[in-house]
């Protein structure tokens, strides 16, 4: 899978896509990352890429002229091409606080994609014909406020990656986690078996693997219910979960 | 602001930490970040951070004993000496899907700390007493799997540094931004006037600053309601905001 990504601070990238899983992923050619400065895409003498919002107020605006032919420019299109042919097979999309909130059904959908283009906006502002004439989806990693898309890029290739077939060694690896599941992940215990008093639950140690699936199983279940009962509605529970939950509620009450 | 992040991929963080605002507020003593490798604290030949799961399955869990010592050493506590007294007053947070939903009310809230500490979980797992008997707060970035906590910790000081006085060049910059005044952001424009036949709206280049605020407070009611009409009900709306969203709805039943 091919990702492009344009953004005016290429710098940030390097030293993230250079480690752990996703740097494997890239040597064994399972993805491919390209950074493209916008900067690049700047004609006159100072390669000027923002300038002052119409009607006043804070802050600079990204310009249109840079953005949309660095994207056409990847996509081999011509200026003035408009909208790009391409943008109906290759996903253009804004990392922007005004997209739809990313999740883990976003990240799968976009794992099916075989490129897809990533712009980061300058969270100041971005102008307006960007939004409405070049890109085709605009997704926000949460609701908060950052400097710029850099990092919700970062944070977009590497949900989608470990979705993909081979990145992650363990091939059921990716299944359990949170959200993956539709449920907050179990407790995990590792050696020692006592810390400083505190032990690792028996059942984990005995070696039944009904008993421990069954724990976890009720532990994940347990968990969710308390921190995060919103996700217990979207999720596909079988009748002993819904028993157990069930169970929850009357000890609470 | 002191910012204390715990990680086993320290490499991530220095060329995020060089750019842009992140840069300039470091520069300029309003903050500080330092970055400990929690391998640093690992103390047999092999300097082992994590090892398989009691009870089987896929993946490896962080162990305890490296993440308490490499806390307690930044924190000047005696190991063993828990809960750490100092946690009551320093926050520390563990990045991982399990935690409470990361928003600008919590930036607000973490940017009222002088120092926290933030410690990167393996998204594979964690040994639960780190969990139980460290951590102070849990915090997820959004309803997504990644591969570690670096990318959130990196999210976390980004949307809590540019809170803090004097960290934006421009005092009012934060307070439009999308979230930051609970809605989303009304559209941007700048230069030039009229791009490949798409115009700047008239009203921006009026120079009638009343007209120009109104319309972008429209613009914002208008594209928080057909984009996210859950932030609508969590925000304070005047009488004249109430009355134009009444109108939007008018028009489109």
């Amino acid at each position: 899978m091919q990702f492009e990504v344009f953004t005016l601070l290429p710098e940030v990238f390097p030293s993230y896509l250079e480690t752990s899983i996703i740097k494997r992923a890239i040597e064994r050619g399972l993805i491919n990352v390209r950074v493209h400065n916008i900067r690049d895409y700047a004609h006159d003498k100072h390669h000027t890429t923002d300038d002052t919002p119409y009607g006043g107020g804070g802050g600079m605006v990204m310009k249109p002229e840079p953005v949309f032919e660095a994207i056409e420019s990847a996509l081999g299109l011509e200026a003035d091409q408009t909208p790009p042919e391409a943008a109906s097979v290759v996903p253009i999309i804004l990392l922007t606080p005004q997209g739809r909130v990313f999740n883990q059904a976003i990240a799968q959908e976009l794992s099916r994609h075989e490129r897809i283009l990533l712009l980061c906006g300058r969270y100041e502002g971005i102008d307006e014909r960007i939004r409405e004439h070049l890109v085709t989806d605009e997704i926000s990693i949460g609701d908060y406020v950052l400097t710029g898309g850099e990092l919700p890029a970062l944070i977009l290739i590497d949900a989608v990656a470990r979705l993909l077939p081979d990145v992650l060694g363990d091939p059921t690896g990716a299944q359990d986690d949170s959200h993956a599941m539709g449920l907050l992940e179990y407790p995990h215990y590792t050696r020692p078996p006592e810390f400083r008093g505190w032990k690792a639950p028996d059942v984990l140690l005995s070696g039944d693997h009904k008993k421990i699936d069954k724990w976890r199983r009720e532990q994940a279940l347990l968990r969710t219910f308390h921190k995060r009962p919103d996700m217990l509605e979207k999720t596909d529970l079988s009748k002993e979960d819904k028993k157990f939950i069930e169970r929850l509620k009357n000890v609470e009450h």
